[in-house]
């Protein structure tokens, strides 16, 4: 129904003047539409795997539903150019996302769906309890490669990106992939949300940056501990701090940094501030 | 005026449970609305340097204007929110782009401004004509080694992309980075174009990954050739073949892939078709 993620083409392989033909499996990308209750919600690029994970994970990280019960119904939908996940909400909750799409005046930039003014770039968040969720050093500073272990795509192509859900003790007990770091990170969400895993109890593992989107669809979730292979930016910095998240980055090789609330985080020596 | 692109901020290292306070470069990345004759066109997260580049990089390969002249005045406009990047067009011209920009419905998703249907999702390109530009495997080669030298944010940082435009024979002339792929070949874009540097005797350079978008701004640039670090999506390749874009990917340690109209790249054997 959704397609194959990856397609073969051929090409061919120029290394010091000699030319070989090659082979190799391409990453797809194809358009999907999300739509509530028959009108479009929004179109973006995506990866043609796990669109219905993909569908509810954006719910939840746009506000479109509270939890993965409000869904009442969900269908994918293939056309020629590309795919709609359908989702069907109690006509009520529809009629008033419709109305908030309605008093938006136009179109919108990357990451930032529906906004319109600088006011509204940067969405207030909730701050994150403490649950008492310790996680150990070893664990974070093995999250990464633990991860690798779940990217068939990315084995096959080389080219895609992956967020997982790690569970002190037990590992990556979810993961997802996708051509682009959010798309990965909302089907992460959908999935854990279809399969009943509570994110308040283990940490988002990425193998991408951390860029505003990353935070902001880590708290949404509810997950206390965001642990990156790069960089965050310092804006995602900001809001990582304000909202209480433990942000671990460049967590590979062995070893990572802790950037914002280390509490969670336990290593040999003692907690780390 | 447009902030520093990097934030030195202190973190705590950890390697086998030792940890040492460290002080890292992190990109920084703010809200930045690309207002036209008063009004906002877009809200996007980019690195703040280079915004007069990116707004009118934005505004071409949006079609928001056909060249740089048609832009009266530009200026930029600090706010704590964000950074405001002001375009002022001939009245004619902005009450076109108001009037398309209110028949938009609704909030649209990444790297889609103002789409919301399936159908709208991939635009038309135009065709590219075969200047006669052709450049040597052997530059094809070292073209994302060339870009390296002309990357001090990710020097810095080690977390921004770039985009480079290399000349045949003279090398990379211009390069821009942002955090965000597509910023990056906007500001690129709008950077020549503010130098009077014509894109069509050249190549466009890439540290990332090829997606759809990354194919629709180079060919709406009108260089006729692109060189990724990384894989092209399938859907990207789709539409480089359409647009007689020549697709170069994987371009790194001394070698690379063609995988479109390779007649442009000249290796020593021959013409690779």
């Amino acid at each position: 129904m959704t397609g194959d993620p990856a397609q073969i083409r051929a090409g061919v392989s120029v290394q010091g003047g000699a030319r070989r033909d090659v082979h190799r499996a391409l990453p797809e990308e194809l358009p999907v539409a999300v739509t509530v209750n028959g009108s479009t919600h929004a179109v973006m690029m995506a990866t043609p795997a796990d669109l219905e994970d993909f569908a509810l994970g954006f719910a939840l990280t746009e506000g479109l539903v509270g939890a993965a019960s409000e869904v009442e119904r969900s269908e994918l939908v293939a056309f020629d150019e590309g795919i709609e996940a359908r989702l069907w909400l109690p006509e009520a909750q529809a009629e008033v996302i419709a109305a908030r799409r309605r008093s938006m005046a136009g179109p919108v930039g990357c990451g930032l769906c529906g906004i319109e003014s600088l006011e509204q770039a940067v969405r207030a968040l909730p701050v994150l309890p403490d649950s008492g969720l310790r996680i150990p050093g070893a664990e974070v500073a093995g999250a990464t490669d633990a991860l690798r272990d779940h990217q068939p795509l990315h084995d096959r192509t080389h080219a895609v990106h992956a967020a997982g859900f790690l569970r002190p003790g037990e590992g990556i007990v979810m993961a997802r992939e996708d051509v682009g770091r959010h798309n990965a990170l909302d089907k992460l969400i959908g999935a854990c949300a279809r399969a009943g895993i509570d994110m308040g109890q283990g940490a988002v593992v990425l193998t991408s940056r951390v860029s505003v989107e990353m935070v902001q669809k880590t708290v949404l979730a509810g997950a206390p501990v965001l642990i990156a292979v790069s960089a965050p930016t310092a804006h995602a910095l900001r809001l990582a701090e304000g909202a209480g998240l433990t942000l671990a980055a460049f967590a590979r090789c062995g070893g990572f940094d802790i950037y914002a609330h280390g509490h969670r985080i336990v290593t040999e020596e003692s907690d780390v501030a």
